[in-house]
């Protein structure tokens, strides 16, 4: 690791914080502190947990700043015994405006100076067997406003159903811990969010995803274009022609309560992903499942690249390219026209593992 | 080829064509059925002129319907000679409403059903010394309106000045048989359309690039957002900051002008492109120009997802997905950092061809 930028001395921003609102929904006066602390003690639990995994790769920190304001610490794992590419982001901006794609979901924002942190993952194994994964949880600050965000969604390029209930029932047991709602909400919401409209397909098997948490205990506060969320049937999560979805609410939640909920959520990924690597990280492969790989990481750069916020969020504010791209996979194949054939294990992929599935009950 | 869907033979649509306007800026009554007869017997033109450069690689055709109003037949090229991958396509579309992004620029269009044909083609060579060249010439009516657009452009990985100074000297030979504004304007419009402002790279060394040609005479009609039209210096077209940019106009154009001079443009492909492949074809690379040449093609990607309004008008559309992402290279690599070794070709790529050069008074 090369050594990390000091952290500034000068203050992020001016502007007095939170002068009004109900005194257990506001942000304690370190708050930044304590939130960008946490998000680099977990960078550095999760990139100790993926070298150990991994047995040979190590990862190399680039650390950076944004001439706006703030920086980060990128750190890559290449050519690792099981990761092919793995990033481990470690981010806090500040700025005078949040971008216009945000600021149309919190427009009480307008007009403020915000602060952001954040840390994201993707990794990309090297066996067509072990799924890719993709994490980032972030905070905001802007004017009278603050929100926790994030999320965490598997990719599997083969079929293994175990994986994908305990995958699933790890990041249910991180919810439950806070709310019986959660789960439920944000596995919909993530169903709902990595997902290809032009390809009618699921980005994987997803897990959970959440935006815009605030004491106003609103759970699914958004409508954006494009939304599918009343496509979906909340109970089986599978698609249900115009269902509408009752999405619940959780009143008087603290900063603390939501910040709690973060912590647990990002302390869930070692347990929900590496026994998944270690059970299949042996398993032999040949040229059909690595080339079947290539061509389905081309989904996940169509994602990143169309659909993604994070993506759009980061080029937006004259973030740094390199890091916001290293989610790219380092090997990609597109075909023109691919099908899988009838009755493989690659059409069982787009049979069940690319639709919204109810993996907690699931009977294979 | 498989045989392609015959012509439909209802109506395209009902409305009364083009009941105001001078004479000469109407387009004929048999508008639409010359202009994409042209269009195929382009696409077949260029079909055979590629498999004969290729020597070995022949096209498949797929021919498809859209639901709402049209069809196309896509050709793709595998596996060749000289083509990885090389995809030439043909569309023809109608329906009830324009999608946002054009009637942004269009807004007389609105409300009316609207028509649109055109040929589009990416050919990604095997070979890292052979560019990749991209192609794409259309024609709208909606309403009370219609227009041509269009263009050409290359993007070598390794930099071979004779190869672009042949290329833009071709398309200018083609562009000042109808207009001398023409060339400078379209070459202009070009290197900005195909600039990676993440990157600060443009996507190859241009060509030309026009579209919303009508009888207006306006050659440079809109503005959009980062249009960088102002940020190049028009007589080296090189960046300059702020330099204003006089756009000519071209009054008195007819239909049958601007319908010329896309044909012009499109016949001016194989005489641009092949000539290229033939000096290059059997030059020797290694696992350095491969992988180079893999890497650059993630700028491809890059680009064609984030800003190319072709591809975003297809998504809108409910395009064929297969058709519209048929432009993606076949192989492509993308690293974390890479930076070009000081003094190697692969350093004069970036230093020179990746950064809009009068290409036509070049002197190497």
């Amino acid at each position: 690791m090369t050594a990390f930028s000091p952290r500034p001395t000068e203050p992020k921003f001016s502007e007095p914080k939170f002068s009004t609102g109900r005194t257990g929904s506001l942000p304690p006066a370190d708050s930044r502190e304590r939130v960008s602390s946490w998000m680099k003690s977990f960078q550095d639990r999760v990139c100790q947990g993926l070298e150990a995994t991994d047995g040979l790769g190590t990862f190399k920190q680039d650390a950076w700043e944004r001439p706006e304001g703030g920086g980060g610490r990128s750190r890559v794992m290449r050519d690792g015994n099981v990761f092919e590419q793995g990033g481990v982001n470690f981010s806090e901006v500040w700025g005078k405006d949040l971008p216009p794609s945000i600021l149309a979901q919190r427009p009480e924002a307008a007009g403020h100076s915000f602060y952001a942190t954040g840390t994201s993952m993707v990794l990309h194994p090297k066996n067509p067997y072990i799924p890719t994964v993709h994490l980032n949880y972030r905070y905001f600050e802007a004017g009278p406003v603050w929100w926790f965000g994030g999320g965490i969604d598997l990719t599997p390029y083969y079929p293994f159903d175990e994986d994908v209930v305990h995958f699933h029932k790890t990041l249910k047991q991180a919810c439950d811990r806070h709310d019986p709602e959660y789960y439920n909400t944000f596995k919909l919401w993530c169903d709902e969010y990595f997902y290809l409209k032009h390809r009618n397909e699921t980005r994987g098997v997803g897990g959970i995803f959440f935006d815009y948490q605030d004491p106003s205990g609103v759970l699914y506060p958004i409508s954006y274009p494009g939304s599918q969320m009343d496509a979906f049937d909340p109970k089986t999560a599978t698609p249900a022609a115009k269902h509408s979805v009752k999405v619940g609410k959780v009143p008087d939640r603290s900063w603390e309560d939501i910040f709690s909920f973060s912590q647990s959520c990002g302390s869930a990924f070692l347990p929900a992903y590496t026994p998944i690597v270690e059970k299949r990280k042996n398993l032999e492969y040949g040229e059909r499942e690595r080339n079947f790989q290539l061509y389905r990481r081309g989904r996940y750069v169509e994602f990143n690249l169309v659909y993604d916020r994070g993506t759009i969020f980061g080029l937006q504010t004259n973030g740094r390219t390199e890091s916001i791209l290293m989610s790219l996979p380092p090997l990609v194949r597109w075909e023109y026209d691919y099908q899988p054939e009838p009755g493989s294990p690659e059409a069982r992929l787009y049979d069940i593992f690319l639709k919204p599935q109810d993996w907690i009950n699931w009977k294979a």
